[in-house]
């Protein structure tokens, strides 16, 4: 992963899962903001979208995992080489070790999509976890690196562990839109943060950055500031589209089922209070 | 800004701010502990209120950028000089990149204001985001200091984060008056102790301090407390001046309207009654 | 404070409060638990116990800031001398800003006893904050100290944090018997930590302690714990002879109420409606 | 305790009491689901399993203080020896004080269950705080030791301080599921996790460990994150199994109550409709 493409891989994928959270969680708000009390039910789409979201994780981190092991400088699913007594290309299983908690992630969410049983808050307990174990790791990782190194993997970890502390939030504050955007927001946050990295570290073009000189040290800090700044627009640009796209679509569906609902509000009501006659 | 005014600038901005922040909270408790129960909507002024402080924001946040950016000794937009390859007074970038955040604060709450599809609690988030920025920023800036000068700044991030994370709360525990002064507090603090900092850096008349002395070290703790006691006290004045002034001017009102009220309480109890029993 | 008496004196003090606050607590737990539910105000006691624990606290306060301003080696309320310019006895200054925040938290006490005004929860944010700012001023007072010492203090302040947190808690928490309990506890915790140091650091009889032996370090440590089993025990036992006490008493006078409340039950029925009908 | 057994024990205790927290959470859960909504109080059994559970633990603590006070090698009850000046045995002392802690969950436990007046979440509230205290003696234990041995006793306290949080949290959030097995999952992390350091410091075959190299401090990281990825799998099989089996035991039981119930349900519905507006 010590190359400029190592940093690359992961960041688009934070950027694309950043952005998927916020078209999830705004399609999700604008369902419960706009159904009838009655109705707040998990939307007829939540099914599909939990697993697909879910399937794609698994895949995804099963890819990453096969891909650490058997490229060619890879461990080839040896942890321990007994003729010299050492242990075989550690930040290979370091990696795996990430992938394999995004993919439990996305076992959790296939699991709770499926059956009713699953605990409300499973998948964002696992995923919480999984930005948990990625900082755990990167924090032991960073040590007796060069200083402008270890200082911009430190920044990557602002943005790791505020997600997993925000995510964790999400299991006992359910639904809030807020919380849901800033978990995206610093998912996308690490996204960018990590293309920052590869940047620095790995110039594609361009002369080498000094990694002890103090000015860069300093600029990447503020840096890392306007990078949660352009998230900040990013969120509230994508979830905008998002939210006018669906009041858009909406409105055709809207206006028939007014009519139908005008029609049918009398009967409706009275299927309500049977409803809840046999509930208790 | 290494002088008495690059700090009681900001100082003054903080306290006015903090002041605002009293008279708006307790107009805001104000108005719903006395409305009727049916009708905690916002107040009618709390649209004209939002633009005023949102647009002030943004303008003083865009005035500050503005001049650190082209005062004589400024970088002039200029971040990195190619000739000798440096970066170009990014102490004033990173200023700008405070300015910035409030600047997006300000944003925020234009939008609340403006619409109601905007989260309740966004402009919460995002004056505890540009806290924790300022903060962060410090936190970095503060290394290779004199003794003195690294305390005292260091005790500022107490206030600065402290307010970070109180207004963070706000997001979550909504219309809590005691949280919104003690945010408010925080502001104040953390206006009166830039002041104390420009005294004791820059000091406009008298000696210089001697900034490894011990004892002024432990002074200086003592006086943040001390600092934190005034700002309490401030709260506690002002807030008490607002909630009287504004209980003297609606009894005029209220007198008016309780005359109605009485006329009209039969029909409204029979009304509400109604009501209720057409919700269940 | 550098003896024994001066560490027995706060000890005292904070061993007072932690068991006044366990009686305080159940009390309150008690008439809310026993209540009728339409009854749930503020106990009549409560306006006399608001007073008279809030006019302790700042005549306590008050005595303590004099005593430590004009024992014959104080500072005299002189702060600064400007012949040899340096600060007059910081530590007596410090210990004056440690009891002022006690003061200010009598003085929240009391008004937000008299008035409805005060916003509920003012006083224990004020109690957090002088938690806070012992802890703050003994966080920089135990630098340079030997080993032993630095970590008893240090200890102390696991105590005192704990107890500025939890009671920070309370503001939005209210009405938890376990948190306010818990609270006590620590209080009661700090007070016999107080009588630990005085007898580790200024043994009133037998020999003295070697501050920087290993071993000693280690048994500290796990006395403190012992002082909190002790701690949590003490808390147990007052609150359940205040609670048995409380039964027995009120037996008497349930019984007497009982009899009137069947028969005036339909009456307070009717009231409470018509009463109803007049907050909406 | 410097030998693999005296790792294996803890470690089997932890494994124990974390499957047991799932066999209890699982099963109150079930009960709170299932029950129809008029009757969610607490089932029959927990009163049994709540004095079973107290009993063994305070057995169990018993156990293991006289163990640690009068094997061979023990202080046998002796603190302080005067001839030589020294403190005997301390660890076995502060690994009797934390058996203490447990002991003292095992008396509030059976508090609890045995009286309605012990404030729900004491219970609670001491397991937290016998796991906060198990790592604060920990933390003071571990320094001045080999590379190795520190950092893996310092990841026991991840599970350690992680588990006293959770189950602090517990106190305040009651009934949620996702907490309870969390806290769950991380007793069994400790479990695991205490054979792992057997297994490292006192490799009961094979050669010993390198406790300096840089690789296996890597390696014993990313372990910590496997035994993590396998406490959560087997906290998500055993309540699997428990719900199941419960499931498919209670149908029985359910096919007759609910012939029950229909005959009697319209009786009940009209039954509560009187209920609620007798509330009202």
């Amino acid at each position: 992963m010590a190359n400029f493409g190592g940093h690359a891989i992961p960041g688009t994928f934070f950027l694309l899962y950043g952005f998927w959270l916020i078209v999830k969680h705004v399609l999700f708000h604008y369902w419960r903001t706009t159904q009838p009390k009655r109705r707040q039910n998990i939307p007829p789409f939540a099914k599909r979208m939990g697993y697909i979201e879910g399937g794609l994780q698994i895949f995804a981190s099963f890819v990453g995992i096969m891909v650490e092991q058997f490229v060619v400088d890879g461990p080839h699913a040896r942890l321990y080489n007994r003729e010299n007594s050492s242990w075989v290309k550690l930040m290979n299983w370091q990696h795996c070790t990430m992938y394999l908690f995004f993919g439990i992630t996305g076992i959790a969410l296939v699991a709770s999509t499926a059956s009713r049983r699953v605990a409300l808050g499973f998948d964002r307990l696992t995923l919480s976890l999984a930005l948990f174990v990625e900082g755990f790791l990167f924090y032991y990782h960073v040590h007796n690196r060069p200083h402008l190194d270890a200082h911009i993997h430190t920044l990557l970890l602002v943005a790791v562990f505020g997600g997993s502390a925000s995510i964790m939030l999400e299991v006992f504050l359910r639904d809030n839109i807020i919380l849901e955007l800033f978990g995206a927001c610093l998912f996308i946050l690490q996204g960018t943060w990590f293309y920052q990295i590869g940047f620095v570290l790995f110039p594609p073009s361009g002369p080498e950055w000094d990694l002890e000189l103090h000015e860069n040290i300093m600029f990447v800090t503020m840096c890392f500031c306007w990078h949660l700044a352009v998230a900040l627009l990013l969120v509230a640009c994508t979830s905008s589209v998002v939210w006018f796209t669906l009041e858009k679509f909406s409105k055709k569906g809207q206006d028939v089922e007014i009519g139908m609902r005008n029609t049918s509000s009398k009967a409706n009501c009275q299927k309500a209070l049977l409803e809840e006659s046999d509930e208790e």
